[in-house]
């Protein structure tokens, strides 16, 4: 069987990017780095979050010679113009302290109206082969900011996001119903027959 | 003499403004919120600078009669798409806490790379008269966000900022230097004419 590399380090991530990828490519094994011997995994110092997934993507081609996925993500928030943005994970300073971001993001927006308080998230998925073939691709989850924490499901700043149509969280949708209207399930959708033309053809 | 209110509560902005503006207005008496009776101010709820400024100088205009000048200012950082911006004074959630403000910026910008740590300082002022005229406009002071705090003088973010062809902050320029180059600066000589004009008028 064909095999991918998830080239991510974020265990919640990996959870979610592999439920959601492995039942649309039946006939491939998908890995995680934790599959593979350690490397040098690049900083996200990219603008962009097709950048950056890209330069995670072609550094576990690199290292590795598998195919690999790799994918970066975040909250855009329309008062932030956009940010925290692929700065989303530091937005505290802290890297992947989700309590310390969520608790800033609420801080900063506190005078922000309801009507102005708009945003998505975005993911960013890039796929890369030992050929040096490249595809990029991103998907939005449009919805709000609110004004408190709530929800114990997904991670990031789910808690603090109703996604368009819903008065739950993100943290508060099942599983299913998260993955059915993600930027993170739409992005997988989209790259994963790609992914299966691709290696098919490789086979 | 004719009189003008310089509506900011912020004790180290009314000192820069009051010591650039009195020059300018020879024969204008410059007040301060100390010296009229105390009124509800708003909050700094608009998306822009000169929508801050005008409405700090129109709720001074309608609690003392008296023609003011508003102004709001920030620092928009090109890697943040703009941000602090609006939110410049409570970027770290805390009100005017200019060492975590600073602190928080710089953890955001860690990874960004010299080359795009391009910023500016804007400065908003809006003048309002009683009799429902006003004037907005704003300046702006380009330059970089440097890696560390330097300097004991200016405020706010003056201490991580270093004008374009300058090796030193703003924090560590005289104040003489500080004011011929600053955002603050340019939009009050810009509007001191106005206000001369308008209140010669009105003698």
């Amino acid at each position: 069987m064909s095999r991918i590399l998830l080239a991510t380090r974020n265990a919640k991530k990996l959870e979610e990017l592999s439920r959601i990828l492995v039942p649309l490519l039946p006939e491939i094994v998908v890995l995680g780095l934790d599959d593979v011997a350690a490397y040098d995994e690049p900083a996200e110092s990219e603008p962009t979050f097709e950048g950056n997934a890209l330069l995670k993507s072609r550094a576990a081609v690199r290292a590795t010679g598998l195919p690999a996925l790799g994918d970066d993500s975040g909250l855009c928030v329309d008062a932030l113009n956009g940010m925290p943005g692929v700065l989303s994970a530091r937005w505290s300073g802290s890297d992947k302290d989700d309590a310390e971001n969520n608790r800033l993001l609420l801080a900063q927006l506190r005078d922000v109206p309801d009507e102005r308080r708009g945003a998505h998230f975005t993911c960013a998925v890039a796929f890369c082969l030992p050929t040096g073939e490249e595809q990029a691709l991103s998907a939005e989850m449009p919805g709000t900011v609110i004004r408190e924490q709530r929800g114990t499901g997904g991670f990031g700043y789910d808690v603090v996001f109703a996604p368009r149509g819903e008065t739950r969280t993100a943290a508060e949708l099942s599983i299913a119903e998260k993955d059915a209207i993600s930027h993170r399930g739409k992005a997988l959708r989209a790259v994963a027959p790609l992914v299966a033309a691709a290696l098919g053809r490789g086979r």
